[in-house]
């Protein structure tokens, strides 16, 4: 396995598969009265961030610390960085000071591969611009094979934003190499021109793509573009794209229903929809404390389990 | 006992000596070199603050690590809870991740019982709005136990804004369970208009009041309000209901001197009444830490001490 | 050894090589694959930050993590401090709350001192207005002992802004103690006033300098400062008080650069510069933990290594 995690494009069939299944070993801890490992002790973990995720943040935090690593807060905001510190210093600095991993979230594309060419540790991306949050599509793909037993051959669509979802583009990478067909509902506006090339389907109409899904994911709309002219009106959206209980009925009967979270309750999901028993929406926040366990687990090479 | 707290109001005699003991066996680790616990290894507590309180984040901090938990500090600013998330997604968010225990300040009225409505895991309240801050009211109570030897029977004077302090609604309602007999002082608009309803005196002289006092506790002055037609102005105020060295004088040998913190020197206290032996205001701190040790301890159901 | 470490001043030699061996101790717990002494367990530092300055503050809490103390950060921002609470009140309640050390960063020279005349426990300068950053000053001497072997004797020039540094400031009294030439290169506007009275020489041209300089450290320029009449044209600037690769050809073959950091590359020091084998920035980082790790093993009196 790669000494860094940076995008899902990277991992083989092997590699995700290898995540999952140590994920699920480690969700047997969290049955645990202690629910502590002291696989990395000794070991740092730095949280990197230069956009707020306290979700995100915290995620990774719980993860490093149930494996008994220790971990330090990296807030980017009143720190050096805005003091004009280049992200190439702020990299040597933090593996100067012993991380051996630095979960990194970044406004622009490609810092966490960047960062990874100047560390010896190992850089995990925590989402980085419009590109990639490859822990998010691995936490969902083990929500998935945990409700659905397999991936192979499962119908997955993924609605909403997706030309500024990072959440998206990771999960259709992921999901193709781990068997799963794909398909993209969105406006027009909301999808990226390049969308051609990825491995997967489009459709504009999401009725009639319901009945053959065994997954649909809700991407969430981010409000503050609503006014940007890539949005029609927030009713208007929610009536063609939003998840309410009339559609979650068109959906086969064991289809789930995710999100990544945080929502829009009313918007892009219904709030009965959300509450469903067929929605994994809390699980995916359990299953991701496990998947980043795991991935910092491969990562620093603990002890065998 | 319960498994969340929320309100000093839902304590019984039983249950708030249960603390009171609690916390009296571990004040001793304080006294040893090694001042940590091991009972609540592998738990998770997260400070969930939708306002800031450094104070009090801290104390709750420092009492969880000495019992060896890992603690998560969640500051609402800049969080999904600013691009709009519900707080019964934020509970369930926490929840999914593990959190044992959720310390939540919140500014509503309200908002922790909400929550625990919401959550497995125990809620503490750590000041919700204008309702109540129980931990400080059982910081308080320990910290008149250790000085005056009982509650019972002790006139316990309650000065200042009382319409926006917590403090005094929660130290009203433990002091009348643990028996003890409150006299609130204010001027009439900063009293709330259920003041009657509540089990204590009122008056509006400080001094008449002080020779009969057995403890003195001076809210902070919220200079923010000074201008908002609530108060006096500020010399008024301190000449009226501020205590000062004359004052002191009048109150009998043994009574003591409490506040909450962080104190307005010179407004509602003078700083050599701050500094006297009669002043518990340091003692109170370094009681909050053990008293939410035993809040935390008890709640989540440790290890035998 | 003193129970604070507020000045570099206050270094005898022995104290200073006390923390030096110490230090050198340490750093063989870097290698190992667990970088974690139980030393200081159930010991907790505070640390205390005024100002900003997420890299001090990362370097004193893994220095701490790593000998097993329980870190707290306090932020001073939208705390009962920004509510008015003296600095003598923050400090009793910390005190109180149970801190073995407080590391304290602020912004105006001496508060150090104070904060020392209120508690029982251990503090820690980490940088007080323009007046000392001892920890700072450590770590330099450490990396220039481990890198030319020995101090005495060696010829060490510093350069740029010293009227405002701190850096400057504890670098100059504690290579002095340890038997060090110092050499300051400034524009005159750049120089306090009581310069004169430092034990070290003084020179307006950075080229002379240089060949007799065995160790160059540039300072800062703090950019904010460039229209504040205190500086020449930021071309200028680095024109005359730049270290560039023409300037490092003229030191001797042997001679370090060193730079406290964060740096302006381009400005006070050419990129290549910063990156090239005699450049000491990383390894400064580096020893800082060690540093830091060794000032609070000494203060809080730690079991032996």
């Amino acid at each position: 396995m790669n000494r860094h995690l940076i995008s899902a494009a990277d991992l083989s069939r092997d590699d995700a598969l290898l995540i999952l299944d140590t994920a699920d070993e480690l969700a047997r801890v969290s049955d645990r009265s202690i629910k502590k490992l002291p696989t990395l002790r000794g070991r740092t973990v730095v949280n990197l961030f230069f956009e707020d995720s306290t979700r995100t943040r915290i995620s990774f935090e719980a993860a490093a610390k149930r494996l008994s690593a220790d971990v330090i807060n990296f807030s980017a905001k009143g720190s050096s960085v805005s003091k004009g510190e280049s992200l190439k210093d702020t990299a040597l600095t933090l593996q100067a000071m012993g991380a051996d991993a630095v979960v990194i979230r970044h406004g622009a594309s490609g810092a966490p591969h960047r960062l990874a060419s100047w560390v010896d540790g190992s850089i995990v991306n925590a989402g980085d611009g419009t590109h990639e949050h490859p822990t998010q599509a691995l936490l969902d793909a083990f929500t998935m094979r945990r409700r659905l037993s397999t991936l192979e051959g499962r119908r997955v669509t993924i609605v909403g934003d997706v030309l500024h979802s990072r959440v998206a583009r990771s999960n259709v990478l992921l999901l193709r190499t781990l068997g799963a067909e794909v398909t993209l509902v969105a406006p027009p506006t909301l999808l990226p021109v390049t969308v051609e090339s990825w491995p997967c389907e489009v459709s504009y109409d999401l009725d009639s793509v319901l009945p053959k899904s065994d997954v649909v994911m809700m991407l969430r709309v981010q409000t503050e573009r609503m006014n940007a002219a890539f949005f029609p009106s927030a009713r208007e959206y929610s009536r063609r794209y939003g998840l309410d209980r009339d559609r979650l009925a068109k959906m086969p009967e064991e289809a789930i229903v995710m999100h990544p979270g945080p929502m829009n309750r009313g918007m892009e999901i219904a709030a009965d929809v959300a509450d469903s028993a067929r929605s994994t929406i809390v699980e995916q926040v359990a299953n991701g404390v496990t998947i980043r366990m795991a991935v910092l687990y491969l990562l620093l090479g603990g002890e065998t389990l």
